[in-house]
């Protein structure tokens, strides 16, 4: 692959997979996680579409700040942060945002969503996140990506070239220091380490870092043979057409050793939730647009049209946009095709007035997660021969 | 000098500064910055000297959020939080942790002391300070120093011949990130950046850069030369031997063209308060004790024994160990020789039991800072001539 395809554009359909069918490892009884529920955001940084108007970047932090906040009130089980080096995000320290967000709430789990580790140093990551697992009591998750985005390599030095190898070598420099106090280690991409100590370390046991991916084989195979749960990003296209990425990793996971029941998927799109459809649509739409067109442009995405808006939004689409009934379709629809353990939902992908987005996430913790939750626990009681 | 003499030691006598007297720039009244008063810690981790009890990571940072959120509550200016690369100490992440501190405070300032910039990237620590202004409703400040502790140069590669370059060369470019918001930049100790913006861009217009210094004329005329204001570490020997690095660094920045009156100069101690004289030292002396004697250990310092702690506590010593009153009898003292605008006290430098602390941080925001800042109030008004 290239690096311009790294993540599904609109109508991306994942041919090279494999061929086992889903139900092939999907969790026993025993075994199953409580199925978790929560939002992600890259704290973009858009006018109003209505008004002009452009937040200050502080504004747009406090409005943030109360999202995660009411989240964890209506009972989410994760919120994650993204990385991006650009104007219109004013996430490019997730650690930080989140440290801020920790000592704001209670419960719910803080991740980076996802922390672009290929050009950073994992020594730095893990202890930034060593740091929120503290500050947190034990709620911090590292979600490790390539990027999507591409404009940290330039920033931090780095070549395109070594994509993926600065991925892996990082990667696994990132387990080695979350497995072991005193580490020694030699790559390529970072000085070497001669048997030093990493602090501080964190209250979990192990700090969970989960794999990102857009819908590439060899990320999905790597995240599998490590052992590590992966988070399969669907923007676009048709999300059954990802399925194969869940056997592939199941697969590759048993392969490894690796029991996939013990292992964690999730699911990360977009979507947004209002009390009528048609007024989900016209809410998410003006920023959702303006966003995606913006990368598009960037990436040579056609623009898109209201319509292919609305067929992204039907049961067969990519963006889970409409009332709470209609999430809780498309999200079991989902997980019947994936028997994924995870779904994070990105409701601002373009900055969507404070009011509206605290709505949403009210609305998707009160009355999608309670639903989905039970709807997924009966599942997994009635039939548990299928998993 | 040599790296090992970087921190003044318990006996160091500064020699070379410069002959000028230390009345010669003091601020006068119509310039004077009120005298901002606070604290700073590094979240060490030594075991209670009674019990033998050493905290766990995740108790020691939620003790320390509550000395910010209280340091805070009693009207005190300023908290830092140094960085350390040490089982003994929590903090290797200082704007992770700041910004949890920052979720729990209103008025307080918060800054890194220090950042050891010289073994960081300054494109993320400028990330991360912008975040933590963000958070904190432009409440950040970047405290950068060289290094006292060493250990961060192996564990990101650096060598440490390159000690004062890599500081120079870091500091440069961070002043650079913080006044512009496109850069383009070259040296040898990062890769280049070519006309990149760096995000997010902070809540205040100007994100305070301050340079720690401990003791040296060329880190002294380097502060002084580039209009940075500059932290004096005196945590050693009779503080008015210092008096020359004031002096120097006044007329540093006047013969750079700056007016010091606009600079800030700030006293970094130690030092600890309680209700009786007595019940300070002992106190205060055995985790600071341990935590010197650990230090001095590794840096070929003489033990410390309990009579130079005394001697250590008296007028003319480094240690503001006592009484409300004999703390304002210092500080005092320490602001007719040195004309500082600013004082921040590290209280544990060994861990202390949490109650102590707190009552230290009351004591210290009730007792001693109103006083100190009457008076030193009066002082500008009486004598605007002498300054």
């Amino acid at each position: 692959m290239t690096v311009n395809d790294r993540t599904n554009p609109p109508d991306q359909t994942p041919t090279t997979a494999g061929e086992a069918t889903t139900n092939d490892a999907m969790p026993n009884e025993a075994t199953a996680k409580p199925f978790e529920i929560g939002l992600y955001s890259f704290v973009e940084l858009t006018p109003n579409q209505a008004t002009g108007e452009l937040l200050a970047p502080e504004q747009r932090i406090r409005d943030f700040l109360e999202e995660v906040e009411l989240a964890d009130q209506v009972g989410l089980d994760v919120f994650g942060v993204g990385e991006h080096h650009r104007p219109d995000y004013v996430s490019s320290a997730p650690a930080v945002i989140l440290a801020a967000a920790a000592a704001r709430t209670k419960r719910i789990r803080l991740t980076s969503a996802v922390t672009v580790l290929s050009s950073d140093d994992p020594v730095r990551v893990f202890q930034q996140f060593s740091s929120l697992d503290l500050v947190s009591g034990g709620r911090a998750e590292i979600m490790a990506g390539r990027g999507s985005f591409i404009e940290s390599f330039p920033l931090f030095g780095y070549d395109l070239q070594d994509y993926d190898e600065l991925f892996d070598e990082k990667l696994r420099l990132l387990l080695k220091l979350r497995d072991e106090e005193v580490v020694s280690w030699q790559g390529g991409h970072r000085p070497a380490i001669d048997k030093l100590g990493v602090y501080p370390r964190p209250a979990q046991e192990r700090l969970p870092v989960w794999v990102a991916v857009g819908g590439t084989p060899q990320s999905t195979v790597r995240a599998a043979t490590l052992g590590l749960p992966m988070a399969l990003a669907i923007i676009g296209g048709n999300p059954a057409q990802f399925a194969p990425y869940a056997d592939l990793y199941r697969r590759a996971a048993r392969q490894a050793g690796h029991d996939p029941a013990n292992l964690g998927l999730s699911l990360n799109m977009h979507g947004y939730v209002a009390e009528n459809s048609r007024q989900a649509g016209e809410d998410y739409y003006p920023a959702y647009s303006l966003m995606m067109n913006r990368i598009g442009r960037e990436r040579g995405w056609p623009p898109l049209s209201r319509e292919q808006f609305e067929a992204s939004r039907s049961l067969h689409g990519a963006n889970l946009v409409g009332t709470p009934d209609e999430i809780i379709e498309r999200a079991l629809h989902h997980y019947d095709i994936f028997g994924h353990d995870r779904f994070l939902l990105q409701i601002s992908v373009g900055t969507l007035p404070h009011a509206q987005v605290l709505r949403a996430i009210e609305l998707f913790g009160t009355e999608v997660a309670p639903v989905l939750r039970r709807e997924i626990e009966n599942r997994q009681r009635v039939r548990p021969e299928s998993r």
